[in-house]
């Protein structure tokens, strides 16, 4: 029998990252889906757990103790939106908050990098989603200098700390989609060629894409340096969308089956009320 | 060719309070089902329904310039949680948001009674749902005398004049749940009877029911006196709960279409672009 772990141990050991260890991207293929069964297989087995997270989440917000933080990041286009989609599209949406972070306010810019990021924390019992992230702020932070290079260096032991501290009550697991630049390229072109989807497409995406491996040291450096024991870093092979998304939501169910929520126990007695 | 408010004229006619009426809930029977199908015949349709709103929800999101504001109110047991599952169960995450408001907290309580509401409202193109909302301060607030009677009185107004000011951005459906008080008390004994429901018990719900009369006058002073054309009060017969699910879905999907949200077209020509 194995634990609820146990039983992804192949995508843990491909694609979990251990803390403190040197991350070499170019070693982590983004086509890569030997976690997997093949196509078929896996998206049979990404809807039951799909329906399965809904399940767990019905537990975890009927006991009302814990949290769990899921977060996204990856290079644009990497498929954040349709993960989430994916994911949670089976969810019901009581029990789960999204929160995308975009250029931030000016108010919020008004505080420090992590305010933002701990008003949108899920409260007990839900799950929150985010959709990028504090590490923005090590990622586009450090690739355009928007800090000093001494405030950025501190950041990663900041939000070490900061996930340290939220973990009373929140379990956290991180995901980066990773893809490949080719595989960026089509799906920015076809934002360009497909009219339902001219919506998605910033033309500052291309100056962006300018700074790839810029951004591809960034992220093996966050991932180096903020994958721990209790918020760990996996990276998602994401040039293919069924493997993402199978491979997310595996680890998402297993997380959950991992904290296993329970129905509380009421503190007065059924037998002792009577309704009129 | 119907317009997709004309499509639902049975629930319009039945259901929709036209604004300045005197409204008897005696009036309104909580199992009606007439302005439906059978059984069969409207669960089907709440699921097609529920992908609608769906497709619907991704062209709001996309368009980026309006809201959606679904209010949902009722007694205890009336089966709000379980409307925002069925009808927003097949919605993306992404683009919705659901509040429940609880009893206020000590900041909530040291503003205005408007203020935690005005917080919570969806951001464009996004629908937000209340789960219980600002009417609770002319609900309880006033069966429990929470606030002095000219006060009380004063907040129709007030909540009308704050609803037509974020009308400017966010349409705005209400829904009231309707149950008779023997649906209640058998639901109330049914998470006594069944331990995984324990946790929805709360022995304060009997005290609540000994207030049923009570309740069923603040609900129609609050219908007649706050449906409005920019934000209409229906009464959803909610008895039944695939009636209750199927009448709320189709009027949510009637909402949004007659919203009929577009994806934007670019401010920039799509073929000006190369990406390398």
């Amino acid at each position: 029998m194995h634990s609820p772990l146990g039983r992804i141990r192949q995508m843990h050991r491909r694609l979990l990252i251990k803390p403190r260890s040197k991350v070499d991207l170019a070693a982590f293929d983004p086509s890569d889906t030997r976690h997997l069964g093949g196509k078929q297989e896996a998206q049979a087995q990404l809807l039951r757990d799909a329906e399965a997270i809904d399940l767990l989440q019905d537990r975890l917000y009927a006991e009302g103790k814990r949290a769990l933080l899921v977060i996204l990041q990856g290079m644009d286009t990497s498929g954040k939106d349709g993960a989430v989609r994916a994911v949670f599209g089976r969810t019901g949406p009581l029990g789960i908050s999204v929160t995308s972070f975009k250029a931030p306010s000016a108010e919020e810019l008004a505080h420090d990098f992590l305010w933002r990021a701990h008003r949108a924390c899920p409260q007990r019992g839900t799950i929150g989603i985010f959709n990028r992230s504090q590490y923005e702020d090590v990622l586009i932070g450090r690739v355009r200098m928007l800090a000093p290079p001494d405030i950025i260096e501190h950041r990663y032991n900041q939000i070490n700390a900061f996930e340290d501290m939220i973990s009373s009550s929140t379990r956290i697991v991180k995901f980066m989609l990773h893809i490949s630049k080719d595989v960026q390229r089509d799906r920015l072109q076809e934002r360009l060629d497909l009219s339902h989807k001219h919506w998605k497409f910033d033309p500052s995406d291309i100056e962006e894409r300018k700074l790839w491996d810029d951004y591809m040291n960034a992220y093996e450096t966050m991932l180096s340096r903020c994958s721990t024991k209790i918020a760990p870093w996996y990276i998602i092979p994401s040039n293919k969308k069924w493997a993402r998304n199978a491979t997310i939501a595996a680890i998402v169910r297993a997380t959950l089956e991992d904290m296993d929520p329970q129905y509380p126990k009421p503190e007065w007695d059924p037998a002792s009320f009577t309704i009129r």
